[in-house]
């Protein structure tokens, strides 16, 4: 996300665009918001990558038919505590969505609520949903899988997705809030370096032989190509890092998304112009074990012990899970949002042929060239 | 695990044995059952780390009072989906077998079983308790804290456990069964390099300024005094390569264990003739997901997958999680128990003490030297 110049626009300036965008894309008001907020949430972290520079891509999946904008995600199945949601190819953010709201309401009704969600396409931060949850006084789980990108341990091809899980938990004064791909690096990271003309960091990536590559363009050709190779697990590539762990939990994101679901497995996804992503929630209510406040109060006692753990050397800061989210989401609100120029061209390609004014936004602001979305290599 | 020699001895022989002193211990038959079921398990594995070598540390955790062999699992809060157990600082196997039977007879009722154990010990494998689950038609998870042994995140002293995560899901031909430490190693690890004199490789562990060390002794015993150190989390020391992650990862299983149930954090645990160690457990009835057969049949074709993958240059095998243990238990039962001699010789004075004739398990077979359990260093 390196690449070009930075601008920065307000929160409102963004919520403005996308809330119009999406509601030209065909969805109505309160689908738009939910979409919008999805997005900007992730930018308002810091986390560009998820966030409304996707909006573009959206619409790309939107024309090719791999989103479809009228879908409705469906209950195919359900107990008291427990769902599977077909999500008709709808967009993630929407079922994701929905499968949330559908997991509180049984953790209020009896405790626990867990659904797994099929047929769904690219859903955005997963921490999103299961903040959803935390913030009803639940825990809250959310993960996915995805395209594959990970390679499994002593294997060449990627066969599991970067399959992150979030999970989230009230706590002062920061909420407990852990989100993280179950490779070592996500698609993305790569992507920068590439841009950067890097090399890749050791332990990152694996050429199309399976072994270590630092040639980011290289890795990423043959990703992209189906040929071989991909993003190593949290863990590396061998048992003597604990390779076959990250391999682990990414298999753990698997089972609550696609395999409960009875839906696509990540080596399935994305092809033949059919998305198949699926995704997995839970919520817990903290009422089954003596209440939020309670529950909340000794977590933030161990969070605060941690922080204030002694420190290694050159080091002056220990982080809690969810605290570098709080400070980013204070300073981006008053900075503005970072956006690449590059990101604005694409946006204004987008303003002209909805029929949107780029101007009514961002005023007097000129992305760098004129470009055109629909030849693009999104 | 690599000092001394290694003997043999049927799986027979040393059940009666653990089941003989476990009785002398106090327990009763079924108590015994449990314990000695989840030491030999282990053992089957091909994880002596956790099997009955640990006999003569527990019974030197009753000697001391930390475990008591008297005192029963209670149930001191409850729902129809969760509960809350105080294991008394009794044996961590009693209040792990309790505490997930408990889940599972909940998930058989509602759909799920959630129940987090504070005041226990030491319970063996995570993966004991998971598979309980899975051998029931329901998606099994359990976790542990322990004593801090974690360093977080440019940290430089130890605050979280090896915390392990479990999870056990039925398929064939393997059951799918990870079991893991959210640490890179465990301390056993260290202490068999530490034994054999080797250094550690890189990325493993901490000095105690919070740099990386290969010195096994040095950690070793700056972990033992309490002086800084540790062992890295999975992702090692830097953010880089995702230490954030494993340090993540460390915390849910703190919160399934000490923060649900209102226990002792890692952190504060084993101190002062007190274990305080917490366990987490979870079931999830399959039939939530239209039933074990189906989810089982989904799983099974993804892990046929991933094991016929194309391979690395230079390896020929790609695991699937769950897949080594079924080996290890075909060879181990025809091959015998791997045990070190040193632990023979600690199961003789053991025998000797408690009144149990050695011979009557071992015949002709002796020890390298006689010892004296009760002046060793366990």
């Amino acid at each position: 996300m390196a690449e070009g110049n930075i601008v920065k626009f307000s929160y409102e300036t963004l919520n403005n665009l996308c809330m119009d965008a999406f509601e030209k894309f065909g969805f109505d008001r309160k689908q738009a918001e939910i979409i919008t907020d999805v997005l900007l949430t992730s930018d308002l972290y810091g986390i560009q990558s998820h966030g409304m520079q996707r909006m573009v891509r959206y619409y790309k999946g939107i024309q090719k038919g791999t989103m479809k904008v009228d879908s409705k995600p469906e209950i195919v199945f359900e107990t008291p505590v427990s769902a599977i949601v077909d999500g008709h190819d709808g967009m993630g953010q929407l079922n994701g969505h929905f499968s949330m709201e559908l997991a509180i309401k049984k953790a209020k009704e009896t405790g626990v609520g867990i659904v797994s969600c099929r047929n769904s396409n690219h859903y955005g931060i997963a921490g999103y949903y299961a903040q959803m949850a935390s913030k009803q006084g639940c825990l809250g789980f959310s993960c996915t899988n995805s395209e594959a990108i990970m390679v499994p341990t002593f294997g060449r091809k990627a066969m599991i997705g970067s399959n992150p899980q979030a999970w989230a938990l009230p706590a002062d004064p920061y909420p407990f809030f852990f989100d993280c791909s179950t490779t070592v690096v996500t698609r993305g990271k790569l992507e920068m370096y590439n841009k950067m003309g890097k090399p890749l960091p050791d332990g990152w990536a694996l050429n199309k032989d399976g072994n270590p590559s630092n040639d980011a363009a290289d890795v990423l050709a043959n990703i992209s190509a189906h040929i071989g190779g991909g993003i190593m697990p949290l863990g590396g590539n061998t048992e003597t890092l604990g390779s076959h762990k990250g391999y682990g939990n990414g298999m753990i994101a698997e089972i609550f998304a696609s395999i409960l679901s009875g839906g696509m497995t990540s080596n399935k996804t994305m092809k033949d112009g059919k998305s198949g992503i699926c995704h997995g929630f839970m919520a817990i209510n903290l009422d089954c074990f003596g209440g939020a406040d309670k529950v909340s109060a000794h977590l933030s006692q161990y969070l605060k012990e941690l922080r204030e753990a002694p420190k290694a050397e050159g080091h002056d800061h220990i982080y809690t899970h969810g605290e570098k989210e709080v400070v980013a989401v204070a300073r981006i609100k008053k900075e503005g949002i970072p956006v690449i120029d590059k990101t604005m061209t694409e946006v204004k390609d987008l303003c002209d042929y909805l029929g949107m004014d780029f101007k009514k936004y961002f005023g007097d602001y000129e992305p760098p060239k004129a470009g055109n979305m629909f030849t693009g290599n999104y």
